[in-house]
């Protein structure tokens, strides 16, 4: 069997805080397009891949306890979540042609063993790299989140952070469907655009711009605010807190201005937990498995009336994948950041 | 009708952060021991009169948004929860002899028009001081934030702060007769004991003598907390958030070691809801009035059984007030606050 060139993104060593492009390299590799016979394992060519932010802690050699995953291996090739075809197989389960959502390598083509995290693709009116995006981790964790975590009820305030992010332009779709008042947060002139003119959001500011986030807060939500989705942290959590409503929600989904920091900033404001009653809870979205069926049902069914749009940031080639990965730390995405690796 | 003097305790001014001493005098007033005719209102000797560190929020000037209570008015007397005696009424639901559990002033007799808030004290085998107390705001704080937010199960691991206080001691004992595992922290060497010798917490530690309180709660909670009963805020709760164990609660109860404060301390640690999906929530148990008559049940059916105790500090004569309550806010108290203002 003819051995090919399999292009791959390896990681050359454990990063300190935030990574760099020089911590990753391409390495082109041989691969045989072959599931070895009796591996129980198939072959797949990868499509898309996802750059996740949750990725930057595999990149460490510590790891927070009960974290999920375990960390990278330096020297061999990234994993992520990717949309791939099966190109030969040794598992009866799996067949040539099969389009699989789920772990993967970041390279060309992947020999996959572990099938407990896949899920078989069916044919939808549904671009496939969605299944990274709007119908996987980010959309599911949207869902989750906004359902489970914030109890929501029509008519409530929603002020959603990192809005036009991967997780956020879903949540706040969800919530307007919800029969919410919808206000996002982003980091560009031209993000808050999108949210105000085609992600539906009844409003949207810049956060870059705002000198005072308690006066940009209490401009938007005179109100107060009945339900934070936080995908930052820092300042603006410390902003939101004083302007929740009695019995107000906060799903604590990320924490995105931490990030670059060796020491997370101080949040002051938690008193006003007490006097509001307000819950403030972190959740990730592998605890609500059970939910996915109706997840994938109702978002799918949105999604085919016009009723819900995604954007992503669609990178080409493998090559692209270490800028594209470091530039979610800046904010540089404009919305799900996604890799083509190959078309379909 | 003869005037009787009628001793009160008086708020000079505003205070801005901790309530000293000087705050307060003691006057003498007149007062004649007859409820107006027509005035629906009755005439009570007050008993006990329980100090709370809710109260110092009702000394300030700006109150926080949505606080239950109005800010006192300098130049009266000081109103809390308290145990009185119904000597006069014009109000047929309230006849002389009634004991009383409710707000009322800090002064030896007061006329009361609110009855909202005031329940009957059927007679029972409990000490009447009890009703500020065990059977009281405090208790009942204890039993809601346990029960209701903490959603506690047999078999795990329970963290209390301030644990000899007026609540803390409670939320111990309910933990302890649920079947849990109960380690509670504390200020001075005595209350320690207290808690392990008196309160049956399972261990217990003195918060001052610990140069590392995560080294601490370690060194207690090998296997993680799942309930962390929070009554102090500040480093206490920084060093719990990375002991929580996945699906952790953290019912936020008061941050007595922030009062003394200008500017809230930081919380750095708040990444470790997200990581193991814990759940942190404020309450006031107001919210859960609906439950109050079961919790009277079940905490006096414990306490007939002796499977509760109570620690009271009594100070004798209201002229003792001032200095009982500038106490709390250094930890003076063992135990709930109360003064003797009579014998019954």
């Amino acid at each position: 069997m003819e051995e090919v060139e399999n292009k791959q993104v390896i990681l050359k060593g454990y990063v300190d805080i935030l990574p760099n492009e020089s911590d990753m390299e391409i390495k082109v590799s041989k691969i045989k397009l072959k599931a070895p016979k009796g591996s129980g394992a198939f072959l797949v060519k990868n499509l898309y891949l996802s750059c996740d932010p949750y990725m930057r802690g595999r990149m460490r050699k510590i790891q927070a306890a009960n974290y999920l995953f375990l960390p990278f291996v330096p020297g061999q090739a990234l994993e992520g979540f990717g949309v791939s075809k099966v190109i030969d197989s040794d598992n009866p389960d799996f067949k040539p042609g099969d389009l699989l959502s789920g772990f993967t390598g970041w390279e060309e083509y992947s020999l996959i063993h572990k099938t407990e995290q896949l899920r078989k693709i069916q044919a939808e009116d549904v671009p496939l790299s969605y299944h990274v995006g709007l119908l996987g981790m980010p959309g599911f964790t949207a869902y989750a989140g906004f359902f489970e975590i914030c109890s929501p009820k029509k008519g409530e305030y929603v002020f959603v952070s990192a809005a036009s992010g991967a997780v956020g332009q879903l949540v706040g779709q969800l919530a307007k469907l919800h029969g919410c008042y919808v206000v996002g947060s982003a980091g560009t002139n031209q993000k808050v655009d999108l949210l105000k003119n085609k992600l539906g959001f009844d409003e949207a500011f810049n956060y870059k711009e705002e000198p005072d986030l308690d006066a940009a807060l209490k401009r938007y939500f005179s109100q107060g605010i009945d339900i934070y989705f936080d995908n930052v942290g820092g300042d603006m959590l410390d902003a939101a807190l004083p302007n929740m409503r009695i019995h107000g929600r906060i799903a604590v989904c990320g924490a995105a201005s931490q990030l670059g920091l060796s020491m997370p900033q101080g949040i002051h404001n938690l008193f006003n937990l007490i006097s509001k009653s307000v819950k403030m809870e972190g959740f990730v979205q592998h605890n609500y498995l059970h939910l996915y069926p109706r997840f994938l049902e109702h978002v799918i069914g949105y999604y085919k009336q016009g009723k819900i749009v995604y954007i992503e940031d669609m990178h080409e080639g493998l090559e692209s994948a270490p800028a594209a990965f470091v530039g979610l730390f800046s904010g540089k995405n404009v919305g799900k950041q996604v890799i083509r690796v190959a078309s379909e």
